[in-house]
């Protein structure tokens, strides 16, 4: 059976997650989210971010916090701006468009948007009102593409879209990987100060399933559970995401499982980099683009497995690579040992 | 702390399901459905319900089924008829609406609806293409209020619904207990066969979360696997949900914890009986709504908890009691111990 | 050839339009609404409702008018409250919910609802946010069976929806008809106070097509145009509307027209009388409901073609004759000898 | 008063539909297009595209076209393909996405797709079901640019289409001014043979409104009028569209109408061309694009009212002009009087 480097989803939970449901398994709740571990876990989350007017909740998945949160936001008129490589743009089958709203989807070097890509959007749709209305600014950290925001980069867009009457949204499906990958200077803070609204994710680090919506613009929260509802997100037993939030935030277990993912990532990139080996983007969290040879990625399929992300030539492609709170060190050794011994 | 009987999600899963996450924990599976453990459990089903053609599909919770379903089946101009006391019509916060689909409620006594209350809302429906046109049938069983429907009332509705060409789908949130309850004579094969789709609900039957969408009519089986990602429903841990129905029906399990929550059920209706008390409507599986005085009702709130269902005079209201997996034998003889002094 | 008394729009337009259209035909204008005609017609309406803030736009039909205005009044979790007779509840093929919001149907015996009827609505749907919530009533004057709503009516209903926070909306369709029956004490000012919103129709009452759309509520008129657009209501050439309405409402050709409708419908309504008949409802705008026998019906289908509306007994039926502007005294003339020689 | 050429519906209709309307106007018809001016224009369009089979639906505008057509063709999960610069990409207000779909835009010189061009959106969408499925093709014809499709190229589309199982639909908001053009080689049988459905556009060719919808695929036929009623788009007094498609339909005066309009573009061109300008885009129909200098263009506006389309350096931009079936030869001479006199 050949490892899986293909995302950082492919195993269960973290040990402690399993613990909290054996242990908490027979105490009563109430449902749909008002179980005390759901209470506890906001109000952990509220502290982390020092916003106490922050509004949490929690769902299942990313593609379902994306819907609920642009559609609860926006009217029908009403656009979102993208980069092209974001989720909602490309990989979630037409989600935010079942809701209603046009995605503008920008090109990017490297799946980041800045001030003036969003600029240029909003000076060709001033055609009004024959033209969507642009309200809602996405963007993911760490990207699809393994890139972080800098803490300069995030405040130059929440300034952006405050003056044009914007709303920032970070989906932050692997934001604990962003935040602790070494070249970064942000900090959960700085998400409940700069964003209107925001998720933690923890399908991708450590949990069953689970992602924390954190809506910091007080105007954005009211009736927020109506469209949890209605879109199918609210679970009965909300327990589950509450008890693993929970746990996942108590004592920084969120952050240490995404920095040993990262390290895992950074002991693979220093591998190839060893070897000679070039990346199609410099990145320093758990994801990573390393280019080899036709034969070098046959030789690597042996043992491991792992996506071909983009062909660059007729000899050479763009491998992806993921880690994970999962990813042994024996793993890791084994891996890196192959690499080294590449042709 | 009171005891609740206010639902039957109250609890975490049963401890076989926490065992079998244990268990599976670091095996690493394919993302979104792909896992060995969801297409076991698709495959146990299509034996249980003997159509070796139905296509399974797992989801976290019921409005989740409800709507993904019925949007993929209907196109833009066809409706749905239900029980106006059904799920859909009063309790998911206008989820099919919001899919932009109208949904006619029928009055009922018992929480069913027959041949002839569907072929009213058709008939004055004729004024074609000004009216929406009925296409889907949604029932529930059990229904939401804990009513079960027989073997000839199932086969009337399906051939009535094939003659009229509209597709029936059961809601099975608790089929589990249905199909357990002493008045039953229905089985998993008949819907199977009897149905165009239906869900066997977890999350009310020892589940932590997990609804199983069966779809037997083939000409409604195709791309399905868009609306589930569309519509966010897809978990990128899919394994959650594969492992937890693998473990509930490999051995019948399903059915046991089912059964155990109806004989729950029976013990204190029996007990309600005993002292003279009279039902809202007769039910056997695990809802009973026995009718109370106003002074009775307070004496069982001191060590209990449930809902107030209904206000029948200035006296008298029924309340609504629910049992579960894990109602426990020393909780039944505590509360019916209690029912026996009620004055 | 029968004469047609199946509804008010079986003719072209009132001459006076056709030659205003004529008169403007080569005078370039703006498109999309922008053109003067449109600018003066909505000048002249907010004088005769006397609310200089009111906005006004204009669209080509009553089902366009109903959806564009309550999906760009109400968020996605958000309800209309009708009369079950009422248009969007059962005659526009689901037009409402397409844009994704539920209609509760209120059942009335004369089309008419009240405060008592909504608050039970509300009542039923505190199970908040499992429910959806209740935002905006309908209501059509005249309504869709002939009847209208008195001043204190409308009164009464506009202070419940301010206390409970709900827009009012009328469709007006025929609000010329209801504001010049015999029984009417509703001003056109009224309309102007005492609704959130409100249309004007045409097309009933001698246009060739057009609904002026009025918004009183000014935090619902803001961006209304990007909602004309999105439907597709937006006319390029807008000045069609403008025209028909400037010419309709300079000296009250608008109210000529719907009070000859209505005094028509009354000659008509005299000679059942005369002959003993009895009515399904009284009214007093341009339609009327007699109950006639099988056999009476089928001699006035001789020459003259209406719709039975209703089946009452194995004898009796109502049918529904409607008049317009069209209308001549040589067809009523025709028409009542032919009522009066019933057997 | 300045002449506007900024578009092609600035004036009311050509004098003989107003004449069929007052001809026609005191005949009662049936409502909602079943009258006998529209089912009469129905036909004339089948014999005239040669096709039997095709089924015709009129609407009051092009959004409105587009939308229904759309949204009636495709399920939930799929999505359309067209030009960045179609209308329904950037110019109807979301219209699409408001209906549930992805609109992919493809970035051209021209305004034209070609299958290379869809293929290379299918190669990238091929993560099912992550992703959204392509299904339809729009094009324009002639374009927003005013550009044409030649029938070699209408047919590579169309075979394309097929062999990809997507359906080809043409906006044919100004298919008069493309099949009237110079260099076109297509003719209206060939839109009835190789397309799934097109539209007539009447509203920029002499209509006061109104497009004809065909549809060639009979699959897509069923039950189409209940997505016009849901839209609202079907007008009470369809005859109204009827007969203005009857009269410019019967003897060719709609091709001559858009003739003629193209050969006043065509002058405005030629003295263009004479005073050595040159376009941003060659084109033979009624819109043209000629290259100015900011004097030029300031010397032109003094009697002439057009857009500045796309601003090219420090020094010149495109404008764009737009003739009509009301374009008077006398302004014609004068407009090209001045050109020729441009320094």
């Amino acid at each position: 059976m050949k490892y899986s480097f293909k995302n950082d989803y492919a195993e269960g939970a973290h040990p402690r997650i399993l613990e909290a449901l054996i242990q908490s398994n027979l105490i009563q709740q109430n449902g749909y989210g008002l179980d005390e571990y759901s209470l506890n876990a906001e109000n952990i989350i509220r502290q982390k971010i020092n916003n106490p007017k922050s509004k949490v909740h929690f769902v299942s998945g990313g593609t379902q916090a994306n819907l609920i949160v642009i559609s609860a936001f926006l009217r029908p008129h009403e656009s979102v701006v993208a980069a092209a490589t974001g989720h909602i743009f490309t990989n979630e089958s037409g989600a935010i468009e079942a809701t209603g709203h046009k995605v503008h989807g920008i090109e990017t070097s490297e799946g980041k948007i800045y001030p003036d890509d969003i600029q240029k959007i909003i000076d060709v749709h001033q055609n009004k009102p024959h033209q969507v209305k642009q309200k809602l600014v996405y963007i993911s950290n760490s990207t699809e593409v393994g890139t972080i925001y800098s803490k300069k980069e995030l405040i130059d867009l929440y300034q952006f879209c405050q003056e044009r009457n914007l709303y920032l949204f970070v989906d932050g499906a692997r934001l604990g990987h962003a935040l602790t990958a070494e070249n970064n200077d942000l900090t959960l803070e700085d998400f409940g100060k700069y964003t209107d609204a925001f998720y933690l994710g923890g399908t991708k680090n450590g949990a069953l399933i689970g992602e924390a919506i954190i809506i910091n613009n007080e105007s954005l929260q009211e009736e927020f559970g109506f469209h949890l509802k209605q879109k199918g997100a609210m679970l009965a037993k909300g327990r589950l995401l509450g008890i693993q939030f929970q746990e996942l935030l108590k004592d920084d277990l969120y952050f240490d499982l995404a920095k040993q993912a990262n390290q895992q990532a950074m002991k693979i990139k220093d591998a190839f980099t060893q070897v000679g080996c070039k990346f199609l983007s410099e990145t320093f969290t758990n994801q990573i683009f390393p280019i080899l040879t036709d034969s070098q990625i046959e030789q690597l399929s042996i043992n491991f497995d792992f996506y071909v992300w983009k062909k660059l030539d007729n000899e050479k492609s763009a491998i992806r690579l993921i880690t994970s709170w999962a990813t042994t060190n024996e793993i890791i050794e084994k891996f890196t040992t192959e690499i080294k011994n590449l042709k």
